[in-house]
């Protein structure tokens, strides 16, 4: 779908907006807001949104001493992938993360290295609703130093969940513009089951009737700054539920959005390889083959895109029209080239083909150079890189 | 810990048993029973031991045209590691896999290829439940046609939780002996809600009071058998929890006991990913180098071998001390070798290493050389046997 900003029913200009710590310069931002016509037009406007992102977790589920917003995952920390989902969604102004004093040098290196734009730093608190709150607080108008504007919707998400789509991040936004708060739900994977005192079961829940809470939630900025300004440090300290807060505090029922399967939180080790695969997955779906054939056995280049399109998007160049062609000529020069493309993230390897006259030996060696191809890019490892494989 | 059958104080000698559909000779497991003095000693007996698996699942949530106990990981059907981690455990007499008619051929050949023992196979019901209540049936001692005997703790588990460990079998099935009832529990991960009919939030539950109920469960025999024979076709339809059975029918509260985050379940195609990855690793634990260093050379081995070891358990082998040293001597005799050995599962690689005479380029190959090495053992990918790498 053509994302669009929610509440509106056209796509708008950006409002003005005063720019975070890492955000581009101020003065460029200023001259691309909309007109005092647009701005008259208050009822059609899209909503300014922000969001929230508590990073204050030390992972201790993870069973790895890295807090697992920080675990890298093919070379990028795991924060800078869901910063990347969430920029992805042009219409949140803001990005709040919330990290712990020990890790806000480390945020700032990410920030800087990944060239993460709209995001602003704020020290997390000693639990998630706490964190939460420092959040909210950076973007209330009623902080004097803050350089942010207080949103009309904010985004609350989870660090640890990498593979939010722009769609439901749009529905949970357009749903708490709508009703005050909203949040995405997953059903339940595990029957819930509630314990007796002594260990055994006191009852099970029906799994039709209860589903997993999962984020992103949304919700009117004043609704949920009034919630977390009103609630009790027992709140703060054991809570685990922003919506609940709205309930009880603000008497606000969140609507609830059916979320994809993609919205899961990276809790264990196994779900960071889980992460790894995925985004493996799809790198792995445009990939560039540079062939060095002679005109008379291009249809052995032909065979062997047929081959391999089954199961990846290959596109075929022909190696001599490649300004770099003459580097290739032997192992070492393969290799010195594949160190210098490694650079900007081109995993390089050389393959030789065996091309026997029988066609039958042929189709095999060819069978053998997808297998080759294939098990590369499935792995994208960058220990293989500058090998001459030979099929 | 050592292994040993639940409920004794030491270690008993298997009762006699009939065999399933793919048991060893009746013959030989019968000349292995106990004497009748031991068998007097009822009380301090081990019980007989018996294991369910519903396997019918289409496995739609997976989002691929396999159901998900047949995907294949690392080459062998899910079901397969499942059947494998429940044989681990000796004193599970048999295991009862419940499979849909038309998987029932696939399933066969799965036992047959993989070499399961004390495997039997039922048809599965059309439900969860009443896959289970089919599995319990032929263990049931009034079954006229049925080899089996009736056990006297049965345990509950699911085919596509593949890493069950020994350790968590024994604590169910020695809970159920005691309470009647015993199920594997584990923290909840995400916050559980209960939705109103217009799809809000209706009220959210305490995370800290609620466990998600996970695999395996175990139960006294005659009492989860009697519950199944007592339910009502509502709940043998749209139940999901056997421990609810055995309290809603029989009264009996199930012993709560913790499991570790192993016990998942691989539901999604992420999972799959996990799994994957989880098995390479512990494949990779332990891998063995073979060298070819001239004698003045040995140092070059030693100093690889410091590089590598704190990524890997490796054990290095000499070259020339082995029989098949001759047989490598060049590429495609690599090639040769690398797919005769694959079929006994072992996938070779050769590394030609660079030995230059300066010890800092001679630091730059090794390391270069331990860099591929892990890259090979961490993919395990049969796509790269017989490849002659270079560093």
């Amino acid at each position: 779908m053509e994302p669009r900003p929610p509440g509106g029913p056209a796509p708008a200009e950006p409002g003005p907006r005063v720019l975070g710590l890492c955000g581009a310069d101020p003065t460029a931002s200023a001259s691309s807001s909309s007109g005092v016509g647009a701005e008259a037009e208050a009822g059609r406007r899209a909503p300014a949104v922000a969001a929230v992102l508590p990073a204050g977790g030390c992972g201790e589920r993870m069973g790895v001493p890295t807090p697992k917003q920080f675990c890298p995952i093919l070379e990028r920390p795991l924060i800078s992938h869901t910063l990347q989902a969430l920029e992805r969604a042009f219409w949140i102004k803001d990005i709040i993360v919330a990290v712990t004093g020990e890790n806000m040098e480390t945020m700032k290196a990410i920030i800087q290295r990944y060239q993460h734009k709209r995001v602003s730093l704020v020290e997390a608190g000693v639990t998630r609703h706490r964190s939460i709150f420092s959040g909210l607080k950076a973007l209330a108008e009623d902080q004097p130093d803050s350089k942010l504007s207080k949103p009309e919707v904010v985004i609350i998400h989870d660090a640890v969940r990498p593979f939010v789509e722009e769609d439901i991040l749009l529905k949970v936004a357009t749903a708490a513009k709508e009703h005050g708060a909203a949040g995405a739900i997953r059903p339940l994977v595990s029957t819930v089951i509630s314990p007796s005192t002594d260990g055994c079961l006191d009852h099970s829940l029906d799994r039709a009737r209860h589903r997993a809470s999962e984020m992103p939630q949304a919700f009117l900025f004043d609704v949920i700054y009034d919630a977390y300004q009103q609630c009790s440090d027992y709140d703060l300290d054991f809570g685990t539920e922003c919506l609940q807060l709205a309930l009880k505090y603000c008497h606000i029922k969140a609507k609830l959005v059916e979320g994809s399967p993609d919205l899961w939180k990276v809790t264990y080790k196994r779900d960071l390889y889980a992460a790894e695969s995925i985004i493996k997955e799809r790198v792995s779906q445009q990939i560039c083959l540079v062939m060095n054939t002679k005109e008379d056995e291009e249809h052995v280049g032909y065979r062997l895109e047929e081959m391999l399109k089954n199961e990846l998007n290959v596109h075929f160049l022909d190696y001599k029209l490649l300004p770099f062609g003459q580097k290739m000529e032997n192992l070492m020069q393969i290799r010195e080239f594949a160190k210098e493309v490694k650079k900007r993230n081109i995993l390089l390897c050389g393959l030789l083909i065996y091309y026997p006259q029988d066609d039958q030996k042929l189709q095999e060696s060819l069978r053998q150079g997808a297998t080759i191809i294939a098990a590369l890019i499935k792995e994208r490892n960058p220990g293989l890189i500058g090998q001459l494989l030979v099929a």
